[in-house]
Order: C-alpha cells, then structure tokens, then sequence
C-alpha cells in the first residue's frame, strides 16, 4: 500500500471524511507497480482463447454467489403467505435489479393469463367500464423511477434486543424500479367519477383477493396502472400483468395482479388495512391509514456480513428515501451518534426514490458505531430509535423508521446494536 | 367500445393530437359493462388456490416469448465477433434489463476470476500503480443513468434499400442502465500524470485485448471504472469485473473487461480506432475520433411487427437521445415529414441518457408515415436521411443518425421506409 495522497480533512469525530474533501480522497488502495510498464505483463488464460459468443439473454456471473434474496420465509402451514428480501448489502445505485425486488405476497403468485385478465372499474361512476391488457397498451403512459417499501420493512427493531442479522435481512422490504403505465386519473376520467365518490377500493386477482382503499385524490394525482418495470412488462412476483402503483405510499396499497377498482363514498376497513397494516399505539388506538413511508436511511457498505479488512479509508455508503418527497440531507456518524457530517448524495436524486449516499471514513482498527440519518423536502429528519419506539404498543411493527446503528469491532465485524 | 371522450386537439395533420391534450386523451379503449357490480363477477382458476411461493430469482413471465435480444449473429468463422440487439419495441420507459443489453464482443465473453483480475494504470505517470476489484471497492464511488451505444447503430440505414426489419434490429446496439463505479480521475491523480501525458490508452482483458485511446480531459471529465450496472455486478457481456465507461460516447471506447490504462503522449492508433469506427468520406478522408454519440430517436411502438388493430387513437411512443447532452424536444409527424407535433416526455430527462417521448395518434386507417425528429440541449437537430447520408463513402455506416420513418399501411402493418 502506498501513502501518498494528501491528508484529507475531518467532517466529524470518529475518522469520518468531510464530503467537500470525499471525491478527492484518494484512499490509496493501489498497489505501486515495480516497474512502468508492469501492466502489459502475464496474460491470463481467459486471454489466449475466444471466449462465449453472444445469446438471447445476458446472465450474472455465476461468480456472484451473494445476488438472491434473502430472508425468504412463509407464514407456517401456507406456500404463498410471506416475503422475500433486497440483498441490500451486496448492491449499489439506485436500481434494484427486478429478479431481486423484494416480494410480499398473501396467497402465492397467481399465474395470470393475460389474455384473459382486464381491470373493471365501476362503482360510484356514470360508465362501467372494462379494459383488456391489449387496450391498455393503447393508452398514454408516464414512467418514473420510485421506491416501494412494504410497511412492515425495519419491523426486526422494534425486538427488544437488537436481532443479529444483515441490513438486507432488516431492511430488504424496500426496492426501486422504474414503472411505467397508464395514470389511473385517465381511466376514472372515462368512467366519470360521481360527486359523492371519495374513494377507490383496488382488488387484486390473486387467490387472497388483496383488498385496500385509497382516497381518490392520490387516485388522481399519481396513481398509475402498472404495466411495466424497469423497462419490460411486470414480472410475475410484480403483478403481472398490470398492478396499482402509489409512489411514496406503504407498499400493500400498490395493489398487484389489479383486477378491479370500485369508487365508493367512504373506506371499505378491509381485512388488510385494519386488522393489518394499521399502528396499535400503547394507549390501545390503532392509528389507520397512514399511508406515506416516512424518511429513512440505512448504511449498506460496510454493513454486517461485509467486515472490514485493513485499518484505513473506508466508503461508507447507503440508502435513503421519503414518501413525503425527495431527500435532502444525509449525515453520517462514526461516534453513535455524538458528531455528524453531511454525506455526498449520486447525481440522481429524485422524488419517492432510493437515493444513493456516500462519504469517506477513516477507520483507526478500534471500535465505532456508525449511523446515517436522513432529511426530506418536506423538512422531516429521521428519529432516532428512542423515539421511533415513543408510544408505539409491544409488538406494533409497522411504519418504523428509526435511525440504524451498527457497531463495528476492532476485528473490523459489524453487528446490529441499539444505540 | 364507447366514444364519450372529448373532442382531442390536432397539433399536426394525419391524426397527430397536440402534447398539451395528451394526457387528457381518453382513447376509449374500454368496454362498457352491463351493470354498476359487474366486475365482481366470475373468477379466474388462478384466483382459486395459492399460486407460487417466494423465491431467491424472480423470472419474467414465460408468457412474454419476445423478451430476449434479437439480431444475434456472430461474424463467419468466429463464435465470439459479432453483436446481438434490445429488442426496443418490446419496452417501454428509459431502462434496459440488464438480461437484454446489446452486445458487441470482438472475441467472446472472457469467464474473468475476479480475484484474479486488476487493473493497472502506467506510462506517462508518477508511480504506476494496480488495483485489485477489493481495492476498487474501498474507493468513492458515483452513479447515473446512461446510455450505451454502439457506433455501429442504425447502420442498416445506409443501404440503398430498407430493410424490412423491426426498431430493434436497426436500432438495438443502443440499451440505458444505471452504471456505477469509481471516477476514473481518482485513480489518476493518484498515479499522478505527469504534465506530458495527454491521452489514456485503455486495453481489455478479453482474448482481442480491445484497445482505444481516450482523451485525457474526457478520462478526468466523466470518465468512471464501472462496477456496477443496474444496482447490481456488472454482468459478464458487460465487462465484469470492471469496464471503462465513458458517458455519451462510442460504445467501443468503454473498454470492457478493462486490464490496462497507459498513459501517453498521443493515441495509440490502435486497430479499433483506424480500421473499425472510423467514418470514411465519398472524397477518399476517414474521419477518426468522432466521439460522442449524435442525436437520435426512433418510434417504438407503433413499428414494424407491432401491427395497429383498429383504428382510432394509439399511442405512438419512442426513444431520443443524445450524446452532447441532454434532449430538449421530440417532434413526431403522421405524414412523412410535411407537418410536426411536439411530444411529452416522460418526468426524467437526463443527461446521455435515453429519454421517453409519447403522443397521440388517431388513426384513421388509411396509409400514413410516422417519423419522430429530436433536438438536444446543444441546439442539434436529428437530419434528414438524406442530410445523414450526404459525403459518406458507399457502405461507411458508423454514426448514423438520421431521422427513421415507418410506412403504415391501410392494414395497419408497419414498415421501415426512406422517406
């Protein structure tokens, strides 16, 4: 290891690196070469014959043994009531790859013929109307890049003890397409919403008939019908072939293998937004229908499963987002918590989107804790554990977006902790 | 089918409907239904019993046959020179899978151990210096949405003929994805270039050991050693462990599978920048080092094989791009050129980067020939074919970027046409 870059300069206590300073850090990684002309030397052997052509579909590395989900489990005695988690740790960007999404289903991943699957929207309407996958395709269409996280996501911290598992594994209910469709305000234009209609309730058609209400204006002010993701039709564990789509709101509402869509004058209190996906708070009342995903942010590089090798410069990267709108703000703590210094955020930062944080941290081989806290456009800063807990009932899991601490030993491991 | 919508406003003649109607356009595609309940109605078998469980891989539906490259060909002889294409008329918004991304290999896809692989930068520097893909990982990084083309697209154009071929097969060697990495200035500085030294050469660890010379001021500019495309590793056709990528310019520059970076006092006039992608005149001149990609769009849908149903309003819906920045307006016409309406472009327009243009068409059965023409923040405007074909030697097809026109017939087919 060489030495030679300039001494960079110190946002907060703990080793962490000012973000002015970041992209000239130069973390000194390389390995200096005997001799100038070094690299044209030995040639591997995967240089001395051609190697596989081109083909239909492109696969990862089969080198990439960690690019799965992780944390996949079934509600006992059922196959399809369950998750399947992001491997944060292992990915970077913005993106999620769609064969990673995360899933959250209820009674498994019906196998939906297109051919014979429309959306019907009536109710409260002056037209029922129907609208085949085919004519769909027809219509105009908007596209964005937005996060969807299931409300349950960071659940794991409200245990008691901190869990000893992976950022993936606490935090993988979130992941980050590109969805493309049709604005559903189009659709309930044509079929005329009446007056006195106030709400849509969305029914998927899979075998648990998901169920959720939402107030008709997010139907009409973003709400879209789901046809595409990341670039191609949805997949399956997506909702193929069409699903709801509500940037910025718990995940659960964005209603997959969408089916129909009836307008009603008040709430239908489905099975799925009262006796789930509701906050029981310590004085017994339940909180219903708090729909925006609040700020949140979590360090995925290092992070436990990646530890640390060498003392020395260190990325220091996570994630950050807001249903209430764009992130402006990361800090980044090496200390628990006791100093903070602004991180640098990747060129893309865009509204209801995982937003890529990065800053510098030198690690001096003893122990740290760091921590990232995250501010949105709408001015919220992520709380801290002890009052993301703040008259919440034991067990009451949803909506949690306390700050994540994780602890980092003088062997370099980094473990879940509470701090 | 039912016809309450408003009368559409016509921004062109031949059935084009004005950008500020657009998404006020409602296209009627649904079917009435019989009463206010009917969507309640029967259910599906797939609605009856659990469908499938979650999973580590998330698949496509197998229902969607035509999700795989298209135009895959390998040069007589070899099996790892040649290309395969996105199938662009089959996606929809500004991401490429990355499953589906062009390829342009000169010698196949080298099956690199990464643990094994570094790069090394001398020459013209101070201490020359590897990095192993671990050492890479410990530096800053940034990230942003990209596209990548082949200087080689839309090359079928030059023929004296049009082919009767589809959007992808002409225009498929240009795919968008997030591409994450260190900035390749970083690792300079750190090697230190020495006042001399004014161009990089950059050379692949495949078995052609692909080579280009690169500008300095490009290399210190934008220029990143990419690790990462769409939030996860690189893939193998993509150059895994690392490649160069060079935002907005020829494809080829961003070597893949990147070995080496020398730097040097001039380019090294390597095969690949002299015998290949160099653009020769009708007057006997080649021109070398035409960097950055022109700017270009293409119709998606409708195109050839995607063939109208019956008439009415469709949503005619395309790709602009542009090497010099990012795009500023989309104009589509209905009839050949004679008159033009302004698309809507979908929310993100960034720079080098695919951007998604949409409008309206009521068709009204008869022939009709769309055309779409884009305009960058540099002030470029799409040419004419004819403009894009004059003072090219016969068969000299790289950088082609005239405007594409699809024939429609009175049946509804489409076709490629000079027009």
């Amino acid at each position: 290891m060489n030495t030679h870059g300039a001494e960079p300069v110190f946002g907060a206590a703990g080793g962490l690196v000012d973000r002015r300073w970041f992209l000239r850090a130069t973390l000194t990684g390389g390995t200096l070469l005997m001799s100038a002309t070094a690299g044209a030397g030995a040639r591997e052997p995967w240089m001395s014959l051609p190697g596989q052509g081109m083909g239909e579909i492109g696969d990862p590395s089969p080198r990439e043994t960690e690019l799965k989900r992780i944390g996949v489990a079934s509600r006992p005695g059922t196959t399809g009531a369950g998750v399947s988690r992001t491997p944060l740790q292992h990915l970077d960007g913005i993106i999620t790859p769609s064969r990673l999404h995360f899933e959250r289903h209820h009674s498994g991943i019906p196998d939906i013929d297109p051919d014979r699957h429309s959306l019907s929207i009536f109710g409260l309407v002056e037209r029922p109307l129907s609208f085949s996958t085919g004519a769909l395709e027809r219509y105009p269409k908007v596209s964005g890049i937005r996060f969807l996280e299931c409300s349950g996501n960071s659940g794991a911290l409200v245990a008691p003890e901190p869990a000893d598992i992976t950022a993936g594994e606490i935090h993988g209910l979130v992941s980050c397409s590109e969805w493309g469709g049709v604005p559903l305000s189009i659709l309930l234009e044509e079929a005329g919403v009446k007056p006195e209609g106030k709400w849509i309730v969305a029914d998927g058609g899979d075998a648990a008939m998901m169920s959720r209400s939402v107030p008709l204006s997010k139907a009409m002010r973003d709400a879209i019908v789901a046809l595409y993701q990341n670039g191609e039709p949805l997949r399956p564990a997506n909702g193929y072939p069409m699903r709801l789509f509500l940037p910025g709101w718990e995940g659960n509402m964005s209603v997959k293998w969408l089916r129909t869509i009836k307008v009603t004058r008040d709430p239908a209190m489905t099975r799925d937004e009262t006796s789930k996906y509701s906050d029981l708070r310590d004085d017994g009342i339940a909180e219903l229908f708090t729909y925006p995903m609040q700020v949140k942010s979590v360090i995925t590089s290092p992070s436990p499963g990646l530890d640390l090798g060498a003392k020395g410069l260190y990325q220091v990267s996570g994630l950050a987002w807001s249903g209430n709108g764009s992130i402006t703000r990361v800090e980044v703590s090496a200390d628990g918590g006791r100093t903070w210094t602004e991180a640098a955020l990747d060129e893309h930062v865009l509204p209801m989107c995982l937003t890529r944080f990065r800053t510098a941290w030198r690690w001096d081989g003893g122990p740290a804790v760091l921590m990232s806290r995250a501010t949105d456009s709408a001015g919220n800063v992520q709380p801290s554990r002890d009052a993301a807990m703040q008259s919440r009932a034991a067990n009451s899991f949803y909506h949690y977006n306390g700050i994540q601490a994780w602890r980092v030993s003088d062997r370099g491991e980094l473990h879940n902790v509470y701090a």
